[in-house]
């Protein structure tokens, strides 16, 4: 497809407008099907899109998009269709918004729930400057679940400022919309009773100094034009939220038939096969059934953390909240205080909402709380907002705090059996996908690490992971080959407590470490601070002090500090 | 007074229940006033605790304090009247929740809106264990802001389960609270119109599955003892909010007049004379009046950050979100995409909140928001939740970020106008008040460090803020006087970037570093880093992997790691 210009598209007529949204399904599955990415999300919003780009003038007015995993027909309209088939892949278009690849992206989002914050914002700073331009947060209905959105909903009218809302809902997060919130929506839609009252008498909106605008077909192009239109003059007396439904998945039949199955669709680049989600689910749904104190808690993503069939088998003990991680926390850390034994599954990067509850409620009070870190590491074409690799940085100096680390899928529901029955914080971090198994033995005692391999000479490979581990053997190997002698290689299976009496033994040895994780504040750098005031060495390989774009896997971890090369170079400076 | 058992209690006379609260009014006035801690808001629930305990029976009913500072007179009640003196010494009573310290502690509180998370975590458990008791959250109208709450209440429905929340509505939160919700809570109180419609219709808290039942006055023991009775037999059969109207330092007319000031009062055993904050809030307004672009944002406490002449003097620049640390690093973010300044102060401990902010919204963004951390460091008698021993560890690893560390108040000064034209994300973190002034060279320069006292040994004291400066010096006074030379000692402003001319420049000393912050993850750990691959040493002076409970900041300091007696023997063996 080719660039179309504001003035163009404001030009067309509503057929030339409906064949519009045609081309843009079009291109969008077909990058989405090539490049991997957000399906379902993306084809709900095309009429919605095309109608906002018609009856607004970005980029003078902006528009932030929650979460941002549905702004591909918006980049495609913003003279960035000829570049659209690089989405998410390196040097490509992110497949989020970005302030750095076009003006048309006024606010980098990746996690849900901050539109309205960043709208306010960027609202309250046009009004000090006397400009005049609207401000248009997107946000779907599985983001107004969290607790950021209510947070800048109390402040709207002490901000006296104005600000567009629109909700898209299509009763879905990535799983299924939970809560009294979804539920009011789900009221707002189908009862006509209370629409009645609605338009009568102050609702929760209006307490919040918004005008309620609702329930339209968001796929309807023409109307979401009329309506748009007709907000865009009440914009200039108040605040409007509009509410607007969208079928998740829109014109393509496998997505509307499984939207949770089509929300993210793998790039043909990812690495691995079995998924340590799976063994999870497994894992945990076999240990569940002799210890009725287990409970598993999620944040809207039950299928792609492994845990639908434990939640199927064990509903009173399965607790999805929706999408919010601080509550998750707590309330994982109150069932604990009870003698139960709550996993809290989540991705590497959505446990960053999580942090307070970590430190206070689960650490200070030293709770058997085990935090399931799936995603960590890098994971790719997600890029900046999706890696998941600060976790091992903001857990490492929590106190209390286990941090299991494993090297497969066999040694991952090794630690799993172990925290059945361990009495504290435990957090275990995984990537998405399990590549290789490493055998050996998966014996797994708390501070305890591996020999994965004896070394002939003065250094040791400390290697943290099942990519690390990976990269350890391989440059080994590659010593191997070409000095003929090998260091050694440890599976370093605890970030915390470290393998003191290991590390003890290694005295002689020049340390080596590799890690999937940042190097400021990870494992390597634990190491340094406990050899820091003997002579020995320990070189850190680890990823440089910048984030991480989208990109593979691979060529990103290599890029960014886990090269083989370098590793193997700087080795050989050592024997 | 004496240890007051549950049977005593409920076996009191009206008249004896009204001249308890009295005597637990004496008391908390006395300890307070002899201890330091939160007095007005614990005088505001005397009542309220004494009918609480009388209607219901603690500890097998539980009850969570939100925030946890107006646990005094409950903690009193349960046999704790004796130690009370003790309150916020070491080893004495804690002045928040404690679990490890009586039985009727069921949930370690601190931050605010955990309460409603933490009742509804115990109650969820309570039924799967078929149990049978009473869930009770205490919250106060200023926690009723942060997002915690609203993700709670959105689960509360799915979650099938009952609990009581007392609302705790006395207008305040350390300053007073601001938004919405609290404009509806007023409502609620004063107009006579909404109640009618309320008690005609679901109202926002029905919406959640709660039954509104308000306004009560919480000062009248008699009253609450009934209502508190009424509403003991409706938990059977669902959960309750009950809204009562309480007087934030009921009783002590210097409260009542000012409850803003006499929140917290400072315990005799506070260092330091001139605080930071008066420094933030001096040059902040006189920077502002050259600078259109500066906003200040806080999170309910603008007085004791220091911003109230800010407030009244730019209003329209000024924005206290109410205790919503996420949504401020967020508005910040979102300023700064438009040009503006934000500065975001908040206290270390808060700061946690705002993490995810911090690295997607404010730092991956690359903006030029500045935080100012206050209470950094050890602040002493508030214990685990407060102390702001964190933030180096959780800030370091992001990447754009630069930080901070001001050496005494001139230097803080010296930062801030260095940050007026600073282009990208920063954070200056220090502790409550200044002790002393270094003099020396404030001529703040991105990564540059200060040599405060050159050595003429080969040790150099690497110094990280005004704590740390002040033993370093300390310890090479005493080396000298013992060895007759002394070590370098250096004021390591900056912790990111760090200054790797000087570092480099240091290659043929032995390194010593003095932090007030954790071991793990600080600035140590980046210096032992930086260095690991040489032979070089590194000795780390900061805090020992454990929370930090409350006490006497001096003694906290040297019990934890920072011991000048341990300093010193440490440097000797070197020399």
């Amino acid at each position: 497809m080719d660039n179309i210009s504001g003035k163009e598209l404001k030009a067309m007529s509503m057929e030339e407008l409906e064949n519009l949204c045609g081309r843009l399904r079009t291109q969008i599955i077909g990058s989405v099907m090539e490049n991997g990415g957000h399906l379902s999300s993306n084809l709900g919003v095309v009429e919605l899109t095309v109608a906002l780009h018609y009856v607004f003038d970005f980029p003078k007015d902006k528009i932030i998009f929650d979460v941002g995993h549905q702004c591909y027909a918006h980049k495609i309209l913003s003279v960035r269709a000829d570049k659209f088939s690089s989405l998410r892949r390196r040097g490509g278009l992110s497949g989020f918004p970005k302030r750095s690849e076009s003006e048309f992206d006024c606010y980098n989002t990746g996690h849900a729930g901050t539109s309205i914050s960043a709208a306010l914002g960027i609202a309250k700073a046009r009004d000090l400057s006397g400009e005049n331009f609207n401000v248009i947060a997107l946000i779907g209905d599985g983001s107004f679940n969290n607790g950021l959105v209510y947070e800048a909903f109390n402040s709207l009218k002490q901000l006296k400022t104005n600000i567009l809302i629109i909700l898209n809902d299509n009763g879905m997060s990535i799983s299924p919309t939970v809560g009294s919130m979804h539920e009011y929506l789900e009221a707002l839609k189908n009862d006509v009773e209370e629409r009645y009252h609605k338009n009568r008498r102050a609702g929760i909106f209006e307490r919040f100094g918004l005008e309620y605008d609702g329930v339209y077909n968001g796929n309807d192009v023409a109307a979401m034009i009329s309506e748009l239109k007709k907000v865009k003059e009440k914009l200039k007396d108040g605040s409007v939220i509009l509410h607007v439904m969208t079928k998740k998945g829109k014109g393509y039949p496998l997505c509307e038939d499984d939207p949770e199955a089509t929300h993210g669709i793998a790039d043909s680049c990812s690495i691995g096969t079995t998924e340590y989600s799976e063994v999870l689910g497994e894992k945990l749904t076999e240990l569940a059934a002799s210890n009725d104190k287990i409970v598993a808690v999620t944040a809207a993503m039950t299928g792609s953390l492994g845990l639908s069939q434990f939640f199927e088998k064990y509903p009173d003990r399965s607790i999805d909240v929706g999408i919010c991680e601080e509550h998750a926390a707590v309330l994982c850390a109150a069932m604990a205080t009870q003698g139960y034994k709550p996993y809290y599954a989540v991705y590497s990067t959505f446990l960053q909402r999580s942090f307070d509850g970590i430190v206070l409620d689960i650490c200070s009070q030293n709770l058997p709380v085990t935090i399931c870190i799936d995603r960590a590491g890098v994971s790719g074409a997600d890029g900046e907002t999706h890696q998941g690799v600060f976790d091992l940085s903001f857990l490492t100096f929590i106190p209390n705090l286990t941090i299991a680390v494993p090297k497969d899928i066999s040694e991952f529901a090794a630690m799993l059996e172990f925290s059945a029955t361990y009495q504290g914080p435990l957090a275990i971090r995984y990537p998405r996908a399990c590549s290789h198994e490493f055998g050996g033995n998966n014996d797994i005692e708390i501070g305890k690490w591996e020999i994965s391999q004896k070394g002939d000479c003065s250094v040791a490979i400390l290697a943290c992971g099942e990519r690390a581990l990976t990269r350890a053997l391989k440059s080994s190997g590659c010593i191997q080959e070409s000095c003929g002698k090998a260091p050694a290689v440890i599976n370093a299976r605890f970030v915390k407590p470290l393998d003191y009496r290991m590390l003890e033994g290694l005295k002689e040895s020049n340390i080596v470490t590799i890690e999937d994780n940042m190097l400021i504040g990870g494992f390597g750098s634990m190491i340094a601070s406990y050899y820091s005031d003997s002579k020995r060495t320990v070189k850190i390989f680890a990823y440089k002090d910048k984030f991480i774009e989208h990109g593979n896997v691979e060529e990103l971890m290599d890029s960014y500090g886990l090269d083989v090369n370098e590793i193997v170079a700087y080795i050989k400076t050592l024997i």
